[in-house]
């Protein structure tokens, strides 16, 4: 595996490789590797000629609250990560170099950013679509990687890239877990130990939720209310929401008639975790 | 040449030239082609194998009260224009096919939209800049060509393709004018025979403040009130705005010290005419 440090340097290998024909998959991530990255690399790999893993904290899908700065970072960690899993190029920019001086095009998705973490958290996936959209055009990969635990930020790469027609397909895998349930996070490590056997509530209250839909209810109230009353019984838990959306728009449904996801947003102290489950009615 | 009249069928075409290799020169243009369209298609022609030119009036790009509906057109017209200046394949899409239900991803590029027709026309370049990026991932050009006429748009564009990483090269043609110096535009058919002949003003006030400036005149004040003066000689021209900015930022400048922009909008009654000259300090 080689670690690529600039873009002027990766723009020169996706030329190559354009020019030879081989089939690119890119897998974005924040460094901070888990297995829910390495998922992402499995995919690719059985997908692609060369898999290149793009390791950037991206400074513009941070609000002036938020953990940029303390956002964990271990790049050596993550490199020998990446090569086992099978890693073909890390592409590990610096932000001055992906965001120069005088740095002023971003990409906005409406609409679909409306809900959920776009709405708690604004200008949040401002700086997904256009740090994503740089990756895309300095990697050029047919194929693109994302986690479903950021299931809105699925939806909305994949408005952008149908409304501006980019040459990428994404794929989103799903959510790797923790024995426990909990999903796997790069900001778990915040969690205090106490804290982290709690966590386990976002992921037992869909679960129930999950069992209510298979039996057979419809209803948001009701699919929600199981969620909260699990989520409110730990003690350190803060709930930001607990939302029933459509799965392609993010708007709210009153009832799940195609595809949903149930999805929600808890604070633990400072840390704030997400997680989601698809509940999708079958069309015969 | 062939007219392409579906994104589907140009994205096949551009994905096959992509596996062979070629190198896609791109024309965009909202049509009703004159020889300053022409004239970029002979410098694709030049670098490419293949070139393709877009027709399409862009409606994200129009304001509420400009004249989108009344935009000439005349495809067939374009059609035998195009294929004489040696086109090979002009894609004709439809607005619903460009922006169908639910559309709803913008390119936004701050600071260089500021200023000029900018200002003036709020949401014009956010209009522009989806488009050509909506076109470049379509067809996948090397090269696009454009027109120094419009020349905040070339700024915006480079200022776009440098920031989003696109690889895509901008190359912008000189304004190319009639016997008496007014700048080709498909707009100048909406001029009635009086308006023409003092359209002329635009020109001939840049020419006059390029004469000074070639004295060696660097003051923005003068060489922009030689300009006003000039315009203001005609009875039916209105000024939207004369302005001396750099040719990069597109920020207004009081001295030229690099490469600045002397750039023009008149009214002459509904119709708005634009018109610009670089003045340029040669660096040693």
């Amino acid at each position: 595996m080689k670690t690529i440090e600039t873009v002027a340097e990766m723009v020169q290998l996706a030329k190559a490789w354009r020019k030879d024909g081989k089939r690119v998959g890119l897998v974005p991530t924040m460094g901070y590797l888990h297995q829910g990255h390495l998922s992402l690399v499995a995919a690719a790999r059985l997908d692609s000629d060369i898999v290149v893993m793009s390791i950037f904290v991206n400074p513009t899908q941070f609000g002036p609250n938020e953990d940029y700065a303390a956002y964990p970072r271990d790049l050596e960690h993550d490199q020998a990560l990446a090569e086992g899993a099978g890693v073909d190029y890390l592409f590990a920019p610096q932000p001055g170099d992906m965001y120069p001086k005088g740095y002023s095009t971003f990409v906005n998705v409406e609409g679909v950013t409306d809900y959920l973490c776009g709405a708690k958290r604004p200008g949040h996936f401002r700086g997904v679509a256009t740090v994503v959209s740089k990756l895309f055009h300095i990697v050029q990969p047919e194929k693109a990687y994302f986690g479903q635990k950021d299931g809105q930020q699925v939806a909305v790469l994949r408005r952008m890239v149908a409304d501006l027609n980019m040459p990428v397909e994404i794929i989103a895998r799903p959510i790797v877990r923790e024995a426990d349930g909990v999903a796997l996070s790069s900001r778990n490590v915040y969690l205090s130990a106490e804290q982290r056997q709690q966590a386990v509530v976002l992921s037992q209250g869909l679960a129930k939720a999950r069992d209510l839909f298979i039996q057979g209810e419809r209803d948001g109230e009701a699919l929600k209310q199981v969620v909260t009353d699990t989520i409110q019984s730990a003690s350190l838990a803060k709930i930001d929401y607990v939302q029933l959306v459509d799965n392609l728009t993010m708007a709210p449904v009153d009832r799940i008639a195609g595809e949903a996801m149930l999805a929600v947003a808890v604070y633990f102290g400072e840390t704030r975790l997400i997680d989601n489950v698809l509940l999708a009615i079958e069309s015969e």
